[in-house]
């Protein structure tokens, strides 16, 4: 029996445990990090520069997938015939003039995570989460969401023959966008008597003591998946390291998991610096915003309030201290933007053709609050992630062109135009 | 100046046109098709096979893009800094066993065009459309559509800062859903009081004798991108070319497209055989279906009915001599599907961890029928054009999974289980 190159590291003391113990926290409580024996890799693998261009070339899965191009980085001890994937990633790394323009970037790239398949950032992490459960033999997965995460491991654990998948949701919160992918996908979806915390309690209390394997985002083999997206980015750059990444933040499992895998690349020679991380909250859920504003000498809970950006609505951030000692070990930020900022940012994503979610509003509103305050410069290069896509939040792009947001006065208002079916009266409207 | 390689000839009477003419009709009345001169495309480039493998190598835009790295193939007088791409295609070829099982098919393949940027194939033919216009200087373009197809005109469109976008649609005949896309990406957005038709004959009357460039199927350009479908998913096989594709079939310009990508190929000697092609008709607007029953010899229209399949729900498909002289040439079928059968295929792709359109469904319910029949063998490579993203039609599939469409019997019921947020009542209703 080979060695295994990684094992699961307590964030807090440091205690180690192998990884095919299904375990989601250390005995003292914290939250358990995937770790890799680096060195191995590297003498292992000399040249993985050449091995990922290599893998470019050719449309064979697993290894077209934008995860799985990167599997030695990932989960090396995971075999190739347990990789459960649908090519995620590859998303496209958009450079559009008039995105540029208007947050004063000269270097600005949009990483767009929407365009996974099941259409958001998600995906990256579960093609980990749902490859590790079948290795470990899993029969069932579950996990506690409304919205990306249930879509995402639902259509994961479906292209496993033997694997069932579990998705806890409050009863009557749930709309047919957030309940159409997890049934569709076979997943059994129960419906319960409360809110979305009693879920996420009651999931956690039924994986520790049943067979079914959790997969909301205390699962560390999650975060090695999603850890790909900064890795891909960095690639399609052709390993030259931007000045920034600009990351949304609500549980903060994304921020930690961009920040481990570019520190991973610096520790193994394939980067020469590590670029620095702006997190971005919405202000209506800004916990590590305030705490960072503390010099994160304070953990900081907030009572989340309303926001269009609904899936970074989060007041106790389950990955906190992975996210802190990432922010300060990259010389990081963190700012927040109101509802206003983010739909203002969304809209111009948008009306330039990349169709993004509010999450992803509220990086750019960040960005243009760290622009304008100097902090990030015109001729910086700088890479902001979107999360999901546009598509998923009809409702809330349809009532900020026709004005129907609550206390909002978009400036780019685009409602239809009610016209008669007359040649004429079209002509002169669209003054051609 | 270069000779051009292309030009535009009508597919009834032959006269040829300059592609540079803005021009959607022959002065016969009849379709347009652009026709390039191959003997000059294969002298000029000898390797082309060469020349596409050597793009996969490249993360760079355009020629990541799944329709521009077959750039001489598609519109090869185009330059390429006029192309506007969002990296389309590299859509995924789902193999997936339990998929093959269901409709026994060996060597079975899912082209997931619903994995495009706007979330449907029309991104392929739009890139073409809109690079077109944008070549030939145009400042507006429109068309008519209450769905896939506007939002892909309206997305390229808004990456070009000289261009504007019209959509016509009808007033209150459309959702929240196919209302978001062209509105966030500044579309002028025309909500006129007649049906889809009306609209459809206002846009073309509008385009005919003013500056706006008609962006609906007959534009010729389209057609070209499109056809890049089969292109990839050729390539994807090592150019090996499968024994059939089956498409939905509603306007009939996708399975034109198909069939004049892959006739292109044959006679460039980059593929050594042509495949069979079945055309798949939802049972509520089937004329193709009915015409072929005819040899084609009667060409049929027929009111169009209620069908989950909304976007092939089409009485008189445009491109409907196109269709049948592909269906002709490859040696093809045609088949129907009802609400039933369509909405069972849908979902067993689904349940596989595929989700696709409804649509999609009628191809894949196709298939089923022509496997039954023994026109489509087990040992038969099938590769099954999949049209758009399941998450588009969230009701379709909450209705279905719930018991909710009218008149069906789901055999794949998975409603949500109502239980109380009780950890004893969970983990007997789950039976772990």
């Amino acid at each position: 029996m080979t060695l295994k190159i990684s094992r699961m590291e307590c964030i807090a003391c440091g205690r180690t445990y192998e990884t095919e113990e299904t375990r989601y926290r250390c005995d003292c409580g914290d939250l358990l990090q995937v770790v890799h024996d680096l060195d191995r890799i590297g003498s292992e693998f000399p040249d993985l520069k050449e091995l990922f261009e290599k893998r470019k070339e050719s449309f064979d899965l697993p290894y077209r997938s934008g995860v799985w191009r990167y599997h030695e980085l990932i989960l090396p001890d995971l075999p190739r015939r347990k990789i459960v994937t649908k090519g995620e990633g590859n998303t496209t790394l958009y450079r559009v003039e008039a995105i540029s323009r208007a947050f004063g970037v000269k270097n600005l790239y949009l990483k767009h995570e929407g365009e996974n398949p099941t259409l958001s950032f998600k995906d990256r992490g579960m093609t980990a989460g749902v490859s590790w459960a079948h290795f470990l033999g899993m029969k069932y997965v579950g996990c506690a969401s409304t919205g990306d995460t249930s879509a995402a491991m639902a259509a994961y654990a479906a292209q496993v023959d033997s694997m069932e998948s579990v998705v806890f949701l409050p009863y009557k919160k749930v709309s047919p966008e957030q309940l159409a992918q997890p049934i569709s996908y076979g997943a059994r979806t129960l419906s319960l008597d409360t809110d979305f915390d009693g879920c996420m309690n009651l999931v956690q209390r039924i994986c520790k003591h049943h067979p079914l394997y959790l997969l909301n985002s205390m699962n560390s083999f999650r975060i090695e998946g999603q850890k790909a997206i900064g890795i891909e980015a960095v690639h399609q750059l052709n390993w030259e390291v931007p000045d920034w990444f600009v990351i949304p933040v609500g549980n903060a499992g994304n921020v930690s998991a961009l920040g481990k895998g570019l520190l991973e690349l610096f520790q193994l020679g394939l980067i020469d610096r590590l670029p620095r991380i702006a997190g971005v909250q919405a202000q209506a859920a800004n916990p590590l915003y305030l705490s960072y504003k503390t010099g994160f000498s304070e953990s900081i809970r907030v009572k989340a309030g309303d926001t269009c950006a609904s899936a970074i609505r989060i007041g106790d951030p389950v990955s906190r201290d992975k996210a802190s000692s990432i922010v300060k070990r990259f010389d990081g930020v963190m700012a927040e933007a109101d509802e206003s900022e983010l739909m203002e940012a969304k809209a111009v994503a948008d009306r330039a053709g990349v169709a993004v979610c509010p999450n992803s509003g509220v990086a750019l509103a960040g960005l243009k609050k760290l622009r304008n305050r100097g902090e990030i410069k015109e001729s910086d290069t700088v890479v902001v992630i979107c999360t999901a896509h546009g598509a998923k939040f009809s409702d809330v792009s349809v009532n900020y062109h026709t004005g129907n947001l609550p206390k909002l006065q978009p400036s780019r208002l685009n409602a239809p135009l009610r016209l008669p079916a007359d040649y004429g009266a079209i002509v002169k409207a669209l003054d051609l």
